[in-house]
């Protein structure tokens, strides 16, 4: 999950004086912002500062943050024809920008610990580009989705090129793991999302591990990949089958149902709730003790968040929380 | 669901004249707005027209609704001591007039169709307190849950007094059925759904089926009870523990594996995405069979969406949808 965020003093401070895309645009502050949580909290991984929405600029949707409400797009895709009007674009040249944070964060980092790059996937991204912003329903998505399917399936095809070009990019800049985030995936009924996403998300993973391929044929053995959304209790076993890895579980279902679900061939990351960092750290820890005895030492498990840590959430639980995971597994 | 809405174009020339609140407290809105889609639509029970947050105004709490936003509250509970002053109202007379609007549908149904009658349960009506609007976090809530966890359940044990006494008085003045919607109860895993709102929604079944047992005294069967909540996959047997003859499902999970979840012992209700409204009937149509089919003709099944319709739906959709579900279950 992010790491950066508001509950950082530090963070606030920059935020102060730069808006959320400054941060993702300059390599300088990229790179700064994803340091910020590793020199506090004893996390295992950095992840790169950045937002899943920046190839929706290369791609002629225009958004920007608005204070208090998340991203607003200017030009919401509504129609058959705003779909087909999406073009595939190099990331190289169109997200330079970030592909320098990596090379700046890697050099920063210098092997203290490993990078996770990371994109949204085709369901997510769409329904910011079709919303227009957040959404509880969908129903825009949703709409063009079942009204529209040929234009839907080219229009996802062109974003997983998209997407997976991008995170090709990412390791080739450096960043050790990808993940994919298809956060509002679970917004979906299991045959519409094996219908409507699943080929999509699976061509991005195909991609990436072509690439892979090429970097085995190195002698190296790839780069992982993490597969996560919100809510997918019902369709983890279709997230598995789309790809990745790891497949990242929120914290509604236990996380021995959920790696039942997901099968004992993959890794599973989660699923602490972290509006639990919000309460009491004796609630954190009894919590924390049920994710592991459910992981039950197996191989394969990494221990993380169900979802992002919230702006209100007090740094010294999330540090308290990460000391505690440590104190425990290395037992 | 709420069967009456935006959807209508005799409910938005309604809604020009008069607020939803205004609707909900006048007994003659109230009747002509649960009686629109009666005449329109061929379902098997009529919904009363009303809303969630009606019992938070007697609780103290005051509230609107925002256009184009949902509910505001002006002073929502944020401290230990807010949760403390909440207490316990009588329903005949705080909500007289939803009981007086009840009792005109009846007169005007006129056996046609059952009535069925409604109120938020715990999780729900706290959520909508606390946050002071709609969430996705629910941060505030669950807060105050983890850090006061005392205050928390004598909360909650008010607020299932206070449902449990509407959901009696709605039965008396006439309702056939009554639903508990803990819409948002699926924010919460599978141990908190246990310890902090379980034994409160148990409370209120245990209190109807008392009521129940008081109507059997007198030769009858006493009134269904269906328990309704969204993003529930993992804790649908948890809902069933809490009560209810017939359990609701959302969309999520196919209907056959969320029946196994929730026993063959209690009914069903469900499933069809409402987005599918928003696409081609042909898709509908084969949703619907797909939900047909996953029920096997079991009895116990009442067909239903997974949530409610969105206001961009074309009526004739329900209203085949409707026509569709009969011709297919009658034949």
């Amino acid at each position: 999950m992010r790491q950066a965020g508001r509950y950082m003093s530090e963070y606030r401070s920059l935020r102060e004086r730069h808006s959320l895309l400054d941060l993702c645009r300059t390599p300088d502050l990229a790179t700064e912002v994803t340091l910020q949580p590793i020199r506090r909290i004893e996390v295992d991984a950095a992840i790169l500062f950045s937002d899943l929405l920046l190839p929706l600029e290369p791609l002629g949707i225009r958004f920007d943050f608005i204070k208090g409400e998340g991203p607003a797009i200017d030009n919401p895709l509504r129609s058959e024809a705003d779909l087909a009007g999406i073009r595939r674009f190099e990331p190289r040249a169109e997200l330079g920008y970030v592909l320098e944070a990596i090379r700046q964060i890697k050099g920063a980092l210098a092997g203290r610990v490993p990078l996770i790059g990371f994109a949204g996937a085709p369901f997510t991204l769409a329904s910011y580009a079709i919303e227009g912003g957040h959404s509880t329903s969908f129903a825009h998505t949703k709409s063009l989705m079942y009204g529209h399917p040929a234009a839907w399936h080219r229009f996802c095809d062109t974003l997983a090129d998209v997407i997976g070009d991008y995170l090709v990019a990412q390791i080739e800049a450096g960043v050790d793991v990808v993940q994919v985030f298809d956060s509002w995936v679970g917004a979906l009924n299991t045959s519409d999302y094996r219908e409507f996403i699943l080929p999509h998300t699976k061509k991005i993973f195909d991609h990436v591990a072509a690439c892979r391929a090429g970097a085995a044929g190195e002698g190296g053995p790839g780069v992982p990949t993490i597969h996560f959304g919100v809510g997918t209790g019902s369709i983890l076993g279709d997230l598995r089958d789309a790809g990745g890895d790891v497949i990242g579980a929120d914290w509604r279902t236990p996380l021995d149902v959920a790696w039942e679900r997901i099968g004992a061939d993959r890794a599973i990351q989660g699923n602490l709730d972290p509006t639990l960092l919000l309460g009491p750290l004796d609630r954190v820890f009894a919590a924390t003790d049920d994710v592991l005895a459910r992981a039950d030492g197996r191989a394969g498990h990494i221990f993380n968040l169900g979802h992002g840590i919230l702006p209100t959430t007090p740094l010294e639980h999330v540090q308290a929380l990460a000391r505690y995971v440590h104190q425990k597994t290395r037992q």
